[in-house]
C-alpha cells in the first residue's frame, strides 16, 4: 500500500532547514511493509497545502505531515486542515491539561498562544505528544488518512513510534517488504558492480538490487517483495552466499551498521581498547567512536592535537619528525598514533593529520593531502590519501578513512586498498 | 519566479539516505531571487518520475532534479527523460573525452557502463560536471527549462555553482528575494515571540518574520519580497535596533552563522586560545570548533577523557573529586576546564561530562544529567543541565549548550541562563 509524506516549512524550500524527518518515517514505514510514494515539501502558504494535499491523495490512503504546528503566527497547519475539512476547532481538554503541567514542571508562565495548541478540528484522533505542547492528529476524511504531527525530529519521532506505526499497523494489514543491506567499503560502485553482475542479473524478478554509494563505501540494498510464496527473507539470504563469494574482502557488515558500530564490536570481542589521535579531524573521529552507545567499553579517549605543540608535549612526537617531514606525513602520523597507544593507554590507536583547506595548501603539499595511521599490537601502518572536495568532505571522508583502515586490520585483510575517491 | 527541485531515487523514499542537495539548491536559488515552489522526491520507476515531472511543469518554469545519473542498472533518469522529450540519447564528444581522462588519471580500467555516461538525450546542453563522470543536463521544452544533476552532493554542489546557477541568472532577471537572518540562543520560541510581538505586528506587509528553532538555539528569519521600492534590503535592516532593544542580550550573530564561527571570530579578535576537555560528547564539540575554515588560528586541542584515568592522567583531575563528587559533577568539569587551560596552554577552555545514554544513569544521577564549564583567565562558571532526548541529541545539545556558555563568558552575557529544552 501506498502513503506519502509531506513536509510543511518554507525553511525546508529556503533550504536553511535539511529535512531529516522524512527519512526517518521513510525507514519506519517500509519496516511496516508500507511503501513511500512520494515525499514533498510544502511552503507556509494556505493554497499551496491545500494543492499539495489535494494532489497526494489522489496517489495514496495515508498522508502524514510534519512541521507547521507551533505556536507562533507562521504556523498554518492546524487551521488549513480545519479549512479543508470543514470542521470547527474545538478544545481538547486532556491536550490542554498536558500543555499546562509541561508548564507547570518547568515553571514557566503560560501563554495564550500556548494554550491554543489544545485546539484540534472537530471529529480528530488526538495523538498524544509526550514530550512537547503540539498535539500529533489522526483524521480520516472519504477514505484517506491524514496524519499531522509536529516538525521537531524528536517530538515527530516520539509520535511516531508511540501512537502513529501502532495504529497503522492496526488499521492496515500487508505482506511486508524485506530489506537486506550489505555494506561494502574499498571498492567503487561500478567496480563492485563487474564483480557481481552475474550474480545482479541472476536476481529473481521480486529482488531488486540497489547501490548506495556514500563518502569511502558502497551501501548494496536487495529489496524483495512479496511474489506469494513463504519466507521471502530466508530466500533473500539465501543469495549472499554467492554475493560474499564475489567480494567478500569488502564487506564490512551484513545489516545496515556504520563502521564505527561494526568496529566497536570487534574491539570488545577482542577485549581491545581503542583510542585515537587527531590534528584534521579535529575531533570527528572520536566523536564518531563515541556516537555508539556503550563505546565506553572499548573508547579511552582521544587527543586533539590540533597544535604542532600539543602534538609533541601530549602525544610525544618528535621535535626533529616535524621539522623534517612536516606535521602532514606518515612519518608524524605514525608517532602520532604510536604515542597515543602509549599515553592513552589502549591497544589500538589511529591518527590523523592533513590540509582539510580551504588554506595551508603548498605546491608539495595540495589542500587534502591526507595522512592516516593505525597502531597495533602487531605494528603500525600508514596511508597518504588525496582528496579535495571542500574542507567538511576532506574531514568526513578522513575519518571513513581511518575508520577503514582501523577495520581492515582488525578483520585482517590487512593489504587491502583504500577506496579512491 | 518560481521552481522546483525534485531529487529522483528510492533510497530517499525508503530514508535510507536523507535528502540535503534539497536544502542546498534551495538555498543558492533563493539567492538568486527565485522561489523554490515545491521539493519533491520520487522513486526511480519510470512512470513516477513522469507523473511528478508533468505535475512540476504545471507550476514552475525551472525543474531541477538530482539522482538516477549513475553508471548502474537502477539509474534510470536519462532515459526517462530522452523518453519523456521524445529524444534519442546521442553521444557527447567531449564528455566521452572527460571520462577517458578520469579514469585514465586514477589508472582505472574503463567499463562500459561509464562509456554511456556520455550519452545524454539529443538536443540538450550539457553542463560539465568537472569533479565526475554523469555530465549535467540542461533540457529546454516548450517553455520549460529542465535541469539533471548527479545526486552525488559534492557533483551537484559543483554543477550548481559552476554551470546552473550563472545559466539561470543570465536566462531570468528577476527583483531579489532577501533574507535576514538573527541567531539567538538561551530563549525558547514562544517567549521571543512574546518579547517581539509588537514589534512583529508592526512589520510591512512584503516583510514576514518566521521562527526556525533549533537545539538550543532560535533563529528568526526575515523574509522581504519586492514592494517596487528601492533599497529593500536597508529597509530590512532598520527594524533591527528595534529588535535589539527587545532581545538583544540573547542574539549572537545578525547572520546566519553557527555559533562556531561567531565564538572563533571573537577569539580571533582578542587573541585568545581556546581548547577542550570532553567526556559526554566524546570530541564533538572539537569538531564543531574546527569545521570552521581557519579555526587553527585560535584552536589549539583537546582532551577527549572517555575514561576517568584519562581525566587524572591528561587533565590533572582529582582523584578525590572524581571519587567524592564523581565524573559527571560540577566539581569534575570545574577541574577538567581548568586542566585543559592549563595542559593545553589556552587562554579559555570547555570541558563537558555527563551521562550520554541509553545507559548509564542512576537513580541520582539520571541519564540526560550532563555538566558544563568554561575557564577564563578571570575565573571558572560551570552549569549543570538535564535533557534526555536519545543519546544522539543529547550529545548535540551538549555541545551546543557549552558553546553558549562559552559565547555568553565571550560578549559579556555572564549571568545569562541557558535555554532550557
Amino acid at each position: 500500500m501506498d502513503v506519502e509524506i509531506m513536509t510543511i516549512g518554507d525553511e525546508l524550500l529556503y533550504g536553511q532547514v535539511v529535512d531529516t524527518n522524512s527519512a526517518f518515517m521513510g525507514q519506519q514505514l517500509g519496516r511496516l511493509g508500507l511503501r513511500v510514494r512520494q515525499i514533498t515539501s510544502v511552503s507556509d502558504r494556505a493554497d499551496e497545502i491545500v494543492a499539495a494535499l489535494d494532489q497526494a491523495r489522489q496517489r495514496a490512503k495515508v498522508i502524514l505531515t510534519t512541521g507547521g504546528l507551533g505556536p507562533t503566527k507562521d504556523d498554518l497547519t492546524k487551521h488549513v486542515l480545519a479549512r479543508y475539512f470543514g470542521r470547527e476547532l474545538v478544545l481538547h481538554e486532556p491536550t490542554l491539561r498536558h500543555v499546562e503541567d509541561i508548564f507547570k514542571r518547568f515553571n514557566r508562565p503560560m501563554l495564550d498562544v500556548n494554550r491554543q495548541q489544545a485546539m484540534v478540528p472537530e471529529g480528530t484522533e488526538v495523538l498524544h505528544n509526550a514530550v512537547g505542547t503540539a498535539p500529533g492528529m489522526w483524521i480520516e476524511d472519504q477514505g484517506t488518512v491524514f496524519i499531522s504531527m509536529p516538525g521537531v525530529p524528536f517530538e515527530m519521532k516520539r509520535l511516531m513510534t508511540d501512537e502513529v506505526l501502532p495504529k497503522l499497523q492496526k488499521k492496515f494489514d500487508l505482506a511486508p517488504i524485506e530489506h537486506i543491506v550489505v555494506m561494502t567499503a574499498g571498492l567503487g560502485e561500478s567496480f563492485l558492480a563487474e564483480k557481481i553482475k552475474d550474480w545482479e542479473a541472476a536476481l529473481p524478478s521480486n529482488i531488486k538490487l540497489a547501490y548506495l554509494p556514500s563518502l569511502g563505501s558502497v551501501r548494496l540494498r536487495l529489496t524483495g517483495t512479496s511474489d506469494g510464496q513463504p519466507d521471502l527473507r530466508s530466500r533473500m539470504l539465501a543469495l549472499l552466499p554467492a554475493l560474499r563469494e564475489r567480494i567478500g574482502s569488502y564487506i564490512f557488515a551484513e545489516e545496515d551498521s556504520p563502521l564505527e558500530v561494526v568496529v566497536g564490536q570487534i574491539l570488545k570481542t577482542k577485549n581491545w581498547q581503542l583510542g585515537t589521535a587527531e590534528s584534521c579531524t579535529g575531533g570527528a573521529v572520536a566523536a564518531r567512536i563515541t556516537s555508539v552507545p556503550g563505546s565506553s567499553a572499548y573508547f579511552r579517549g582521544s587527543v586533539v592535537a590540533y597544535d604542532n605543540d600539543i602534538k609533541e608535549a601530549l602525544l610525544g612526537v618528535n621535535a626533529e619528525t616535524l621539522a623534517q617531514h612536516g606535521a602532514v606525513s606518515e612519518a608524524t602520523v605514525r608517532e602520532m598514533a604510536e604515542g597515543a597507544r602509549a599515553r592513552l593507554g589502549c591497544d589500538v590507536a589511529l591518527a590523523t593529520s592533513g590540509i582539510a583547506g580551504p588554506g595551508g595548501g603548498t605546491a608539495l603539499k595540495p589542500v587534502g593531502t591526507i595522512c592516516i595511521a593505525c597502531a597495533t599490537p602487531s605494528g603500525t601502518v600508514s596511508r597518504q590519501i588525496n582528496i579535495d572536495r571542500g574542507r567538511q568532505t576532506n574531514i568526513e571522508y578522513t575519518a571513513q578513512a581511518v575508520l577503514i583502515l582501523l577495520w581492515q586490520q582488525l578483520a585482517g585483510h590487512k593489504e587491502a586498498a583504500l577506496l579512491k575517491v
